[in-house]
């Protein structure tokens, strides 16, 4: 039994899968604020699906927290995460100690694509479970999940191996400035990428007092508004760029679209695809790459990043097991 | 012993390296224009070092070659290398057919990466040999070379080894678009980087019939020449864009940046250097990234894209011999 977390800035959704991948049990909390709040909440979602299962500590092979910020998945440390109230957070130490039980933490994006990864092959998402481990005969090798959340940001999974880069930073690609006349940045830059594609951009476009204003949008710009449509093609070239840059600098076998604006579902996917498409006519370059076969969209309710958590920590746990093995 | 060829535009560098990377022989010869003469060129620097060095076939453990254009390493084919005049070859095949000896074929920029990755330290070049399998205390895990030449690509070196990609595109970031409002590019985008960091580039803005036009124009702002001086930094400032696009997508250790351009040696590194404290300073984002830390000048005169394919085809013969062990 293998138990997944992801903290939400404010729900936190739990999973537990068995050792063949299949998802066992799911529910959702609200989070804590602060330091304090988010370890009681990681520490409640444990606990609750303890008790859910019937089962004791000892039955837990492994736990993975899946937490937006700055990770340091070695050491567990979560720094800046600013819509938890999170300056800095011994996470996987201090869960560790009121557990008495190993955890490994993971930044939310990447434990994302790590999900992503194992739930997804060639074609799309299998009908059953999935495996742990990728099977030799996958023919995935290579994936970029791409969060379109209130930013914009990628995780990177590169030869089946999350790839987190030298400072955990791999898949920012929501602040490569894309144009020199565009708005600043709250980072210090102008015309950043995240400026153009994520829910704050949206919002500053398409100012809503709706629900899920993406669907708002998307749903206006099918019924003819003018302004729907100029925000809402704006907001897919936006995308399809975020794809190009990925395909470019990494070459990933998929990009796979997820995060809040994701829920539009096919309308989202259609009308990226559409835009790659149109930028192919133009360019024997990228027509050769191929970008509007390589993107895929996560399904509405799947708890990707929860998921994608419990698979970290059984693997983080494995190799860590392996390690105190051969030492 | 390792031999290593890179297939140049006009010239063609061969090393031989022995298994502990010490370079052994090094000689340059014209590159033959269209498929035949690239054929006839590479079989001509494998044999004239093979008599260079008074050896037979047998003594060359391994053959690697780079070459421009998209290269399928796993069959040895190159196609669209425009400047060779090749439009497709089976180079690998070809070449081991004429010597009767297996051959790793590799692109160019791809070489040059795995040639940096294994010569550079984190703190420069060693003053001795090199070893060919990082060492595991080495602090260098990932790293991308950043080629300046007549266009703008990149090589990425991934916990320790080449990511060529799904396609082999990885690191072609040249053609990400980073201005709207640019030029177009022979590639059907609009302004893709390439059109304002490369050779092509300085060209286009600074017409010159001096043998090394990066110089000349370095030269000339540094005598206060007002235009050179605009050329120049734009140069600069492009670079560095390059630069913050391969650590914010891909997070490598360090950027090792060689071409053409980087022929110009300490004012362009220097300059490049610049840029980014000048940006960190606006952006404390940027400052968390250490990006002017990050870079490195591939020193002039190594041959590092004929090392990088020695060690390619040393890397991709051991390979092969273990998997015939274990089938």
């Amino acid at each position: 039994m293998h138990l997944g977390i992801d903290i939400g800035g404010t729900k936190t959704d739990a999973v537990a899968i068995d050792g063949t991948g299949q998802m066992l049990a799911q529910f959702r909390i609200s989070t804590g604020y602060g330091a304090p709040g988010v370890l009681d909440t990681a520490e409640q979602a444990v606990r609750g699906m303890i008790d859910r299962l019937e089962l004791d500590l000892p039955d837990i092979k492994s736990i993975g927290i899946g937490v937006p910020g700055r990770v340091d998945s070695a050491h567990g440390r979560v720094v800046h995460a600013v819509n938890l109230g999170v300056e800095g957070l011994n996470l996987g130490e201090d869960l560790a100690s009121r557990l008495g039980k190993q955890v490994h933490v993971e930044n939310d994006v990447n434990a994302a694509a790590l999900g992503a990864f194992h739930l997804m092959d060639a074609n799309g998402w299998p009908e059953g479970g999935w495996p742990i481990t990728p099977t030799p005969s996958s023919l995935i090798h290579s994936m970029a999940y791409l969060n379109l959340g209130t930013g914009l940001a990628a995780g990177v999974v590169i030869d089946g191996s999350l790839w987190r880069g030298s400072r955990g930073t791999a898949g920012e690609i929501g602040h490569i400035p894309v144009d020199p006349n565009g708005p600043v940045c709250p980072c210090g830059q102008v015309g950043c990428l995240e400026l153009f594609a994520s829910g704050t951009a949206l919002l500053r476009q398409w100012p809503s007092e709706e629900q899920r204003p993406a669907q708002h949008l998307f749903e206006s710009a099918e019924k003819g508004d003018a302004e729907a449509i100029h925000v809402r093609n704006g907001l897919l070239e936006s995308v399809a760029s975020a794809v190009r840059i990925l395909v470019l600098a990494v070459d990933v076998d998929l990009v796979v679209i997820g995060g809040g604006i994701a829920s539009v579902g096919s309308p989202l996917l259609e009308g990226i695809r559409n835009v790659l498409e149109e930028w192919a006519k133009h360019s024997a370059f990228l027509t050769s790459l191929a970008l509007a076969e390589r993107i895929r969209l996560v399904p509405s309710g799947v708890p990707i990043a929860a998921l994608g958590a419990a698979f970290a920590g059984a693997i983080g746990t494995a190799k860590a097991e392996a390690t105190v093995r051969v030492a």
